[in-house]
């Protein structure tokens, strides 16, 4: 598809800063492709970009108008479209994540035809896929692997990109949800792929490329989880790591919307996922941990990373607060 | 859904007896709700039915004209539209497992509404699911798994359906793909789900039930398939299952569709079921083995089934020769 840039992001109404996470994850990872934002009346978010009108934008030369904040029950309201809708004569694509799509309310589907627009629903695939064939391709692939949902494996996907990349490799984010796909301009939203073509959709993602060249993949739910296991299974197997990093939050009492379900032992959750990802990569290892510590006071984060390293004998970072160059170090 | 019978089999002008295997698996699994068979001119498969037209059908009480033979592509040809067509007037719904919808044939979907007939295009789930969400419900399950896909998943999964009725146990089949919904008269083909929905479609497929209940469901797949091992995890969670039987197909040279992946080794096959069920079913246990032995010799194929058993410590049957019984004594 390719989502072109720069975007204007639009915060709409958002309730808090929380409802606007897409907003800010695309302007922390891609600062230079957001020109400014987009706020309406009671917006309770705020990015720190330049306040911009459409027509601001246009004149500066955004090719897309990003919605970049969810609202309950992923309705678009009226509010919304009444601006949406003047983005698309001023030249400007039209982009979310939202589980309703744009390309269903029937005044942007017209107006966007009348311009020749484009509508980017990016939860929902657009193209068919074929079956998985598990035959190894060129390249190297790195994949970020959970102990639950919402763990930090696009936030360590991405900071593992930009020093891959800082570091002179020939390095790409492929991204595998809505958040990962605005901030990449492309990429597959796997859990609304049809079962049959999970692997098949993940290897049509990271195709054969260069011998020295990474695909940096993030990974989506856990073998641990009772709802998505079996996505994150065929990602495995699509994925074909070489490279595995395990992503994990530590205070997290039970597995994400699943009460009673408790989080797997870091080395059951390590070996389990090296264990199914050696069918269709014999030579997998694991490189790092990634953990998100924001929720521990400073010791006591110090202390958890050093005992993760000691019982996996792998280097355990938290990507926001200490970068990801250990791991990197790791990647031969 | 719930297909009506009986059924008319509709056996089209199938190129070789493979062709009609889904009107097979009806009539051998279900020969109480098959009036007859209806075969175009130069069909080659016979299912030794009586030979009917939609007349004598439908006046024998026939509720569902069902598509029992596929062809190349999936296309359904002129010549069984028109033959579909006259079955709606009559009163008969349509049945299908085909790539291609009967409810996408324009004359078809238009004849089927004038006459208020049914269409169930069986491959296409029709409803939307939840996500699984890992509780635990009442009833008891045993799910077949598989070393590689088309292993007799579904064969042993009848088998044992019917030897624990015949057993005076309270048991259903449970169907989760295209023949097997037209053997059970309905199901979910759950490798078409959504991939984020596979457990919860399958939570949904086999609810709580009474405490002495037993789902027996059609297992997809295997965890050892690089293609479709998401489809056969998230079934396999779903699923809950308190009874693993492993289906094998011992004279296969690799992983059906993929040259070069070898069959994984039986226990090894077995323990990765196990540990990835006691997610959602710590209590979960293996009950026996289900080997196809039908490419290989009496004596060679007895040989293997000792060997199976001693090196597993479970019954090891060919559910067509043998039977079930061995294994239904494990079922507590």
């Amino acid at each position: 598809m390719s989502i072109e840039h720069p975007y204007l992001l639009f915060l709409g109404d958002a309730a808090d800063p929380l409802a606007a996470k897409t907003a800010q994850g695309i302007a922390h990872w891609r600062p230079e492709w957001c020109l400014g934002q987009l706020r309406l009346p009671g917006c309770n978010a705020d990015l720190g970009l330049t306040e911009m009108s459409l027509e601001q934008a246009a004149e500066a030369g955004a090719r897309t108008l990003v919605v970049g904040v969810a609202n309950r029950g992923g309705v678009i309201s009226d509010a919304w479209v009444a601006v949406l809708e003047q983005a698309l004569p001023l030249g400007m694509d039209l982009a979310a994540g939202l589980h309703n799509r744009l390309a269903d309310v029937p005044s942007l589907a017209a107006v966007a035809g009348q311009h020749g627009r484009r509508l980017f629903d990016v939860r929902h695939p657009t193209r068919e896929f074929q079956v998985g064939d598990g035959e190894k391709r060129a390249g190297k692939r790195l994949l970020t692997v959970g102990t639950d949902c919402s763990v930090g494996k696009m936030y360590a996907s991405l900071a593992l990109e930009k020093e891959m990349r800082a570091q002179g490799l020939n390095v790409d984010f492929r991204a595998t949800g809505q958040t990962g796909i605005l901030i990449a301009g492309d990429g597959i939203s796997v859990d609304a792929v049809v079962a049959d073509f999970i692997s098949g959709a993940i290897e049509w993602l990271t195709p054969a490329n260069d011998p020295d060249h990474w695909d940096v993949i993030e990974g989506q739910g856990s073998l641990f989880h009772a709802s998505f296991a079996g996505v994150s299974l065929g990602l495995l197997h699509g994925a074909q790591p070489d490279a595995l990093v395990l992503c994990h939050e530590p205070t997290r009492g039970h597995m994400r919307g699943l009460p009673g379900h408790a989080l797997p032992d870091l080395k059951d959750c390590l070996e389990a996922n090296l264990a199914a990802a050696r069918l269709t990569n014999p030579g997998v290892a694991a490189v790092g941990v990634a953990v998100n510590t924001s929720q521990m006071a400073e010791g006591a984060a110090g202390d958890l990373l050093r005992r993760i390293e000691d019982e996996l004998g792998l280097p355990a970072v938290d990507p926001f607060k200490d970068g990801v160059a250990p791991i990197v170090a790791r990647l031969g």
